[in-house]
């Protein structure tokens, strides 16, 4: 039997913010950590909704029209197509549901791109 | 704006165990929040993987090889088809992503079948 992934000791054994590792796979999703700080870039996703969850700390979700401040424990899902850009003052550390094979900087690129793995 | 969703709050408002509430969806999958409490029926969904996160507390996943024992920060995926029965001594809450129309009792159905709904 394989054993649990712990959360909090996978995240605490990432070494670089915005670099999100796979947990696990639900069908065709992806559940995600990161450990994130500071501002990310504008992004969307074409193809897929993305679920933010904050495991720990507090993050800010800016969009077009307005921003989503996230605690621990709060959800919120960007829908699809939906400009977005994740931030956070201090480091907040957050699980993610997208689709598999979703890239974090999304139709943006660039040199924030970071490699699909897992923990 | 639409605020987040509280999962804390969101269970503390679920009067029932075992009845889980929609708090979000991510493309065809939904991401559920439940209280449990004791033991569920043998069960296994032939058409969607589960994944169990343990918010609060502590819980099994008995299969019919072993069993998984989770505490909170805990991920496990079981596979589609694969029987299970959650198991929890003291309340536990738990995050659940599966397929959107996912029946808590899978193919076993009964009783204890709730319905879907959202918190």
């Amino acid at each position: 039997m394989r054993p649990p992934v712990s959360l909090p000791r996978t995240l605490d054994a990432i070494p670089e913010t915005w670099s999100p590792r796979i947990v696990g796979q639900v069908n065709d999703a992806h559940l995600k950590v990161a450990r994130i700080e500071g501002d990310f870039v504008w992004h969307s996703h074409a193809d897929t909704d993305e679920a933010f969850y904050v495991v720990e700390g507090e993050m800010t979700l800016e969009l077009r029209d307005g921003e989503v401040k996230l605690r621990a424990g709060d959800l919120w899902v960007v829908p699809r197509g939906v400009e977005h850009r994740p931030r956070a003052e201090r480091e907040c550390r957050i699980l993610l549901v997208e689709r598999a094979g979703t890239q974090n900087t999304g139709d943006a690129g660039g040199p924030r791109t970071a490699p699909e793995r897992w923990a």
